[in-house]
């Protein structure tokens, strides 16, 4: 990578200024070709203090009609991203099909900073290498076109810009201690580098781009940005192939075999009710102390009891530390961009609890059935879920997934029975109906899901809930379970 | 307020408890018929300290389906949000039609806390007083309920409350410094709401619920919250009639009397675009460094040149700190609050510039012109644009506002252009010639709308921009100028 990377030799002004407006003539006139193709595409730009990524993003979206990109820099965001996992600030980020985001640094920059800052431990950083290619991928996959470009210096250079910023008074300010850190400790980072990109460059290649040269910087980018642009307008939308991947599995049972005969008498149900609930009231006080996430994921069948579920565990928590989010079809902003980015969007903050009401299972329920997405994708969504999940109880998010679980016989009484009921009246509706006539469907969908994305750290449990009681209390036993768990490993982390 | 305010007397444990639950089933009834008025509800919970705000929405919550309510905690959302104006966490957490938005404290305690930690000046507090009006007014004329509700509780009664938080182990670290500081200065915090509640209660009466009955509150709340929503169905969706206020208006000339006849020489031109841009270059250093926030509104004619102008402003930016918003039709989630909504969750923070390529002033043109709006609301939005604005130069941002003016041939050459060139067709649609044929009615209301919006604080220039060039170089020097003034007098503000 960088030590056989040959820095560019001077070149003749005139040629390269006239090179320089033709590539952007080009960039001009793809950016209405992308939005037809509806291509989004992910510009990250990483490279050394004062290498000059800021004014080479600056040529690159000079001439771009604003509609048509965003630049970020999610490295300078407020803090309160801290307490999101790793990736948030970079997936929260990304463009909207047919547009273009442009990174000023990203999570190159983000992890080496951290480890080389000690912030971080070896295996963390290993994990979070781990999660880039996993992340670049599930973009690829899900038709970005991702540019990774590092802008590259030498020392001595790096030396000569920071002297002229911090001699003169107006860029003096400019020069950060950290800045001076890396330049104290270039060969630390370049090696640093150097390993993040071997090891991040299999899947979507790095572009180490010469920053001693500030036009042929630009040009050598335009060329770079139009080459790939004008390869996915002619290849079209790329759709990733369905993938592979070792996940340490619980073993479900499929749902005929489910026995759903159980029940709870009332005086016992509201016993423990009572008692259940003063637990997780007690408990969301230590969660929220101990900063712990937890994501509470609901799917089941229409009228299986899942609203009245999730108030009973809401109900004891305090209503500053949790979040409900009922998840419909997606709104159009949200249709555009990668599917799971409505639901990192809405990740907790350390500490706080959120409840999903319908989930990113969606993809391989309604999406597979419906013919949302195409077979592949949902096929390929398994894994890049398990891929996604793995990243959240990684960040040390408690993650707990509940298949609220009726049978036919019951629904057919609730349909009825809400049809019957005015004030209920509005919970029923056609489609209610249409996807009922599906229950086959669903059911091998169902059973498909729970097989291939149990796993030991974001485990499905069957809620049996013909007697919508007894699934209440089930329900706030493994997460009392789970919670109490947490709580007790995070303490022995700590005290270790 | 509070001296005249009586505190509950003990009531029949069984009969509240019955009255609680039927009030339930009524709040359980009315949520669809909200969803299908499309009315939204704001229930803001104030009051004191370990009065029990969050146990009060917690009863008020437990029934609703999640689908229909969020719960906001404005006041322990992340530092960021200090870059913001004072109101903007409020508005940012406004609910859609047909949801209830429930905050557990609000801009009362904000504006309170502020002043009595000498964090504002008192004449920073009278505005934010004068800001607080203007909001719950236009919440109220754009179809919002609004409750506000003040959970009270004695000296005494809190002196327990702290006591018995701090004695338990697990709950001792509930009571902050800040608690602590409010219950020694009980005395102050009683005046201070007091007289703010005295200040604001005009439009929106406060509803003071004695805290130290817990049951009795929730019913209280509860009687409140049903019969405001009842009084708010029975009624249909409000909207506000014009009104008038005195803003310092700067006298605009009419379009027609605008001599659009200037140009610039191809030499002169790009001299002065150099020095201009470096000028402006080094300005946004400052204006970064001192925190000032920009915000840059462009109008105008189709094909009047407002793309070409922006990027010849954005050009020289700092990348990493301007955002330019392309303003197109509201999505349905934007469509579905209160018009400026989307507008104030776009505003930079302190030390950014945005640049809004069209602007809130769609409300008095094509939403006037084309009946999306009634005509109270786009004749009340002259002046809540000019409280808006009054509220964004108060916070210290520099607003500016540019008029790109053509005449009727300079558009139609130009649509003509677009039309035969095919890399240009894309700008052109059959919206922008329908729009060329209602000329007449749009200059009648941009006319209007200078006017009535050009304020001292926030002012409209018009730029003459059959000359591209010409244009771009008119809106440079106006912003130069503008952001000179602003850093010096910011720089005079500190020194003095």
């Amino acid at each position: 990578m960088l030590k056989h990377f040959e820095m560019n030799k001077a070149e003749d002004k005139d040629a390269l200024k006239e090179e320089i407006k033709q590539l952007r003539a080009v960039l001009l006139g793809q950016q209405q070709a992308l939005l037809e193709a509806k291509l989004p595409v992910i510009v990250l730009i990483e490279g050394w203090s004062a290498a000059g990524k800021g004014s080479l993003i600056k040529e690159l979206i000079s001439e771009i009609d604003p509609r048509f990109y965003s630049v970020v820099s999610p490295a300078i965001t407020p803090e309160g991203q801290a307490r999101y996992p790793f990736l948030y600030p970079y997936m929260k980020a990304i463009p909207q099909n047919g547009k273009i985001t442009f990174m000023d640094s990203g999570w190159m920059d983000a992890a080496v900073q951290n480890f080389l800052r000690h912030e971080i431990t070896k295996e963390e950083y290993r994990r979070r290498i781990r999660q880039v290619n996993e992340f670049e991928r599930q973009l690829r996959d899900g038709g970005y076109l991702v540019l990774k470009i590092f802008l590259h210096i030498e020392k001595e250079e790096q030396f000569k810009r920071l002297q002229a910023l911090a001699e003169a008074p107006e860029t003096e300010w400019r020069v950060t201690q950290d800045d001076l850190w890396q330049h104290r400790e270039y060969r630390r980072f370049r090696e640093a580098y150097e390993e993040f990109m071997e090891k991040t460059g299999d899947l979507l290649p790095w572009h180490i781009l010469d920053g001693s040269r500030r036009k042929s910087a630009v040009r050598d980018a335009m060329r770079l940005l139009t080459d790939e642009i004008g390869r996915g307008l002619s290849q079209g939308r790329y759709v990733g192939e369905p993938f592979e991947e070792a996940f340490p599995l619980i073993e479900m049972p499929l749902l005929e075999d489910v026995d759903l005969s159980q029940t709870i008498d009332d005086k016992k149900y509201k016993k423990e009710l009572k008692k259940l609930q003063a637990r997780l009231s007690a408990l969301h006080n230590v969660i929220y102390r101990k900063k712990i996430p937890v994501i509470l994921c609901y799917e089941g069948w229409d009228a299986a009891g899942k609203g009245g579920n999730i108030r009973r565990v809401a109900y004891p928590l305090d209503p500053r530390g949790f979040d409900v989010y009922p998840i419909a079809s997606p709104l159009p902003h949200e249709l555009n961009r990668q599917y799971l980015w409505r639901f990192w969007t809405r990740l907790p903050r350390t500490g706080h609890i959120c409840i999903f009401d319908r989930t990113w299972y969606g993809r391989v329920m309604v999406e597979r059935l419906e013919g949302f997405c195409s077979e592949k994708d949902w096929q390929r969504a398994y894994n890049e879920i398990n891929e996604f999940e793995r990243m959240l109880t990684d960040w040390g998010a408690v993650v707990l997934k509940f298949w609220i679980h009726i049978d036919q016989d019951t629904q057919l009484a609730r349909f009825t029975e809400r049809q019957n009921t005015p004030e209920k009246q509005w919970k029923i509706t056609d489609e209610d109906w249409r996807n009922r006539e599906k229950w086959p469907q669903y059911e091998e969908a169902v059973n498909e899901m729970l097989q291939k994305t149990s796993t030991e750290n974001a485990p499905w449990t069957i809620i049996e809930s013909n007697d919508k009681k007894y699934a209440r209390i089930q329900t706030l036993k493994i997460i009392v379970e789970a919670l109490e768990k947490a709580c007790d490993d995070h303490f022995r982390q700590v005290v270790e």
